[in-house]
């Protein structure tokens, strides 16, 4: 139990008390979900009762207030603890819902009222548990910053485009209101990168019901087709050129997704709950009693809370970093290099989350013995569930060292 | 590739081929099976028409004659590129089957005629395809050399004991029609530890039918209860003292278990050639054609390849160790302190074998993208699968680093 | 460069600033020292112009205030990036000074003004630069808590113990005044384990001059004999029962060794920045310019970095918890689980900074290639200083896992 | 002690057990030759003794007529456990004598009486320790198939060319007799790579007695420069396009540095022992007797014993491949893909073995505890010299894990 990890603000403490308290109810349907490849909508009502969909508006909208990215991370552990499905999940939402806040922010600071006012609804809404968003930017084939789906003029309706394309791995699209995601968008001058905002009930939006996944079943990652989706060309927001990394495009996938890590810690530590306990309760004859009395049972268990220590000192640090840098900039933009050492800060914590957190679960299999290989047993879960983290994007474990290499060498990674 | 295996004896050859021959068999039935966690029949049946029940009878009982544990362990390997759970169940048998060969050899050497039948009988049945049988060496809540399953004497049926007790883990068991158990014996001078063999239609030996794990899933590993199964005493096989260590002891569980180890090689050589397809194959706009064409999938297959490479060489480099040691012996027994020496090396290959086959099909996945998290990918099945492999008996990962650490000391370990 | 470390108080900040600025000196007097294997006393020299051997001395003693040992540990890193022997040196006058500025609190707590003047007589001094303190607390063939330094009372004078025994290890030695050390003290109701101060002119302390060692080669880690010192009985501060860890044992352990880690990840921080700079200078035909055009080089940066920021992360994680907890105590004495809790934190922190830091300098040498290999590379030195890290105490690496699994198992670890 | 390494042919036996004979002389004379940087000539007057310098010299030609790589391997790694040093440069003759061997054998099976003729004097005189020959093929920023020393016509002396350019790492140079050397040739048709020798008495062949390293400081490993040097042009054996791997200039190259892993084993399985040796001697109280007793020792010299039997496979399995490999091939010359495959096997090998070998010397560390850190402690020097192994070429950790990746995934590797 070495570092375990406390919240360090006040919103932040009320997000992972709250998270905490949930933790025995995703348990008790954790299972069932995850035999039956379901949704569980009853996780999100409970998310909802607690208060955490709007964990990240800001107080006088309704929300929690949280502001912190490490504290952000710690109940996203939390909820990790509970399930590991239904935390990634709900990050998709709490990042975009924490996209909205900053261009709220934005909007007030710059006093364009009405653009703040536009932010403020749908936060409103959130924070009265109204609005659920799903955040997708996954296609087969291609990266983030190369998206396929395709914004194109509709002839004859002025001010329309319509989307043509694939997302796939859309978490929580089950009980998603609303789906943002990145296109392409042709232009005269190169292609764009923009951010398209699209109702779950726009004609032309189908969802595919394929998710049959090795773990996080109940995560709700089905894909999606986009045949002919319309929308207004003015709702898009050109991010930058398509291909390549813009200050905005790094920092927004960077909050976007480094408290999933999160979740991966939080199934880490499960894991090593059902370690503790096992050893403490199974009996061997050669152990004269629990099997913790045994030296190799504590020397696996020892490993295995170092490297969990490791997981949370990474998560931490990679948290308050952030909150560091965000805070310094004073919402203003960041240089792309600076852009660029944020996203490095997360690779590294990411790296070592992902990797850690499966051999923590692997080492606490050793501990729990055969049993732990059983369908029933939650660690076989468990098991499953960890292994999704390395896939998690940005960037794999092809990508990520190359990418933090040329980082700390001065250069300016292109994908 | 590196490093790749071959036999190196002629009858070695024979199984390797027919076992290479299986492959694609075994994979095409591997799925299905799994998901049904149905054990597959058809996959014991291709491997009695292949003649490889009786790879380790000798040719004149009408076997294949292998006596390489090198060979042995390669064939296993590829077994497992095909289905794991098929090698390690068929290993059961094998591992049985040699035991018999080596009564049969120690009989015949002293001129035991009557011995040398009683073992040729099983033997050429086995050879013939008529004979499947399964070794369990289980039982929750102790170890090896501490059954908890005993042998006592029935009142009034001179000459006959019952078996009271419950075995777990007992792979092949759907298609054994014999049993081979570890079982505690208490006698006067202390209790025993001895091998009883139960035909599979014995009354009070009732199968449970509940193998529903993580992997292996075709493996039919179900659990037994004993209620009072007769044996005769006299078929008995004293091997020692319970709860001590013998160099029979040793030798038999080295025998037996070594050549697992290439169960899980071959999942992760399966793993490894699934990675380079999949490189050569999917394609990324900024690989500019398929992604192997990125540096960072080329260092990931390097790595992958490096840490298969060693795993394949701590496999063969073990059983041409122990077919040295064998030879050496002419048929002898060994010191305890050699035998010890003996489960060393294995526990060492052990180590390496299980702990790199979990990595390189982790890296496997890496490689080949999120897709391989789909549950109709077979990389999830092979993730799954290749988890059993630290849980096999002797040692787990909290047991093997203290064994060998104390035999390298110079110290005689205690269980 | 991931996750840099930064203070996080103001005093804190005074102190990491002016490491850093004796960054260069540091360097430039490193390679001759080491050469030597000479105590550098010009670095204690330019320690105490920068004012930083009262860096633990509150303000009003004349010190710089720093309380924060998440601020030590960086500072020290800072010092590491200078010269590892000068950095683990000064610590141990550090941790010393540091215990005295505990005591001095507790008697202003306690109204016991004599007890505060006795402490603030030395701090001043030690703020004043005219006090070196060395704290020595290893001895050959036993452990900590059972020193064999043994605490006999003089026969004819009342009052006075001699000490008898060997301390090895004591680095730091040639520049101090005084040496604090444990002790045995033989007593009716059993050993204490208490420490003694014995002035560096006291007779019978005898130092050794044999620091002869594979790196840190300026760190003055002679031994010393110690044959018949007199010290007054009185001045014997009994910490315990000879044998056994109390609260008091193991948060001094903790506090005076935990900041001692930022001296390896400062060497592991000096190796990064001589990779990067040998990366983007060193050029190779296949390179077409300097060879950190290459993938593998990349690769081999990345893989590197990413180790360094587990090592920031750990070591300043496991400070702020320090932090944090002695905050939460108030000054008041935390019980054996708490103690027991705060060390192995340190002991996690331990294990991934001490073994990640000798990674990143193998993993620097890599990159810069053969010439690292040359005893004139200040990595080849690095190389051998890092290597210190595991051997210092407590715990080395044939303990920390075992301790961790026996707190994390609820167990209270003896030794 | 697991998968202990033995010879599998006679000669190799013979060559092993005279290897092993020699190991207390070499660690006798180890730490003086370290501390002095000096290249010991009594080792080499004791390998002359013991016939070993003409280990692979054809038994009719007067030398042991070892053939097996394995062999050599085993062979090399006993000599690493006397000092690592004389390993490795008795291994650069070695691998120059093996090549002098296969021409004779190319010539003979050609009726090349002549060629023969000119291969069997140089191995006669080295069978009969009147010859040492030291391969040089690295240059300060480039790469081996990139040579700079480069030969040109001299004008005016028909039929000779002179070498000009700079060797770094040519260990044994101080022993040597004869050079042999990769240099730049270049042609109407583009540059070609070519090997020379060069006597070592050759005016402008200039040693420059610089070798002050941090570990193998008895290598003799002195960087020359060429001045000049006159040798005839035909002397100069074309091996292909500069730049660009060749069949032959892989196998070379491989042949000649695979064995070298054998060193870096031997240097591993030394600290090993030491290791052994101080945990069943070394007291301390907790452990009640020496600290063998104490589980965690226990636990370390497992892992240790494990990552050694690693090794140890890793170089036996690569040594019976490329003995398997060349008896396929029967003399005749492999294509460029079976010359990558066996680069790949001696690159895999490589990884494992060189990092594992630093990983066992420094859990040796551990074992032995604060001693081993002492000058005068033979595990310190071990500490250094096994740090040499990564930098050995072909391929470092920054180029090897790319270059494997390539070949598995059926890539022609440029570099």
């Amino acid at each position: 139990m070495p570092l375990e990890l406390e919240p360090i603000t006040a919103p932040g403490r009320a997000f992972v008390e709250r998270a905490e308290a949930l933790v025995p109810t995703l348990r008790e349907r954790a299972a069932k979900a995850d035999r039956e490849g379901r949704f569980p909508h009853e996780n999100v009502a409970s998310l909802r009762e607690a208060g955490l969909l709007g964990a990240l508006v800001p107080e006088e909208l309704g929300g929690l207030g949280v502001t912190s990215v490490h504290d952000w991370g710690v109940a996203l552990a939390r909820l990790g603890r509970g399930e590991g499905s239904t935390a990634i999940a709900i990050n998709m939402h709490l990042g975009t819902s924490r996209a909205l806040v900053q261009r709220w922010h934005a909007a007030r600071a710059s006093g364009d009222t009405a653009g703040a006012e536009a932010a403020a609804g749908p936060l409103r809404a959130i924070a009265a548990g109204q609005l659920v968003i799903c955040a997708t930017a996954t296609e087969p084939g291609t990266d983030f910053l190369r998206p396929n789906t395709t914004a194109t003029p509709v002839e004859g309706e002025e001010g329309t485009v319509r989307l043509d394309g694939r997302k796939i791995f859309v978490t929580l699209s089950p009980a998603a209101q609303l789906f943002a995601m990145n296109v392409r968008v042709p232009t005269e001058d190169g292609d764009r990168i923009a951010f398209a905002f699209v109702p779950a009930s726009a004609p032309g939006l189908e969802p595919q019901d394929d998710w049959d996944a090795l773990g996080m079943r109940s995560s709700g990652s089905q894909s999606f087709r986009l045949d002919g989706v319309r929308v207004p060309a003015s709702s898009l927001q050109i991010a930058g050129a398509w291909g390549e990394w813009s200050p905005g495009l790094l920092m927004g996938r960077t909050l976007a997704n480094q408290t999933l890590l999160g979740a991966f810690l939080g199934i880490a530590e499960h894991a090593a709950e059902l370690a503790r306990h096992a050893a403490n309760t199974q009996t061997k004859p050669k152990a004269q009693g629990p099997i913790a009395n045994l030296p190799g049972v504590q020397h696996r268990v020892g490993e295995l809370e170092i490297t969990l220590a490791g997981c949370r000192a990474a998560l931490a640090t990679a948290g308050r970093a952030l909150d560091e840098r965000l805070e310094q900039a004073g919402g203003q933009p960041l240089s792309l290099e600076e852009a660029h050492a944020a996203m490095a800060d997360y690779q590294a914590a990411k790296w070592i989350v992902n990797q850690g957190a499966i051999e923590v679960v692997s080492m606490a299999m050793d501990v729990a013995g055969g049993g732990a290989f059983m369908s029933g047993n939650p660690l076989s879960r468990l098991y499953r569930d960890v292994r999704a983290g390395p896939f998690m994007q940005p960037y794999t474990p092809t990508e990520a060292r190359e990418y933090v290499g040329q980082v700390a060498l001065g250069r300016s990674p292109k994908g």
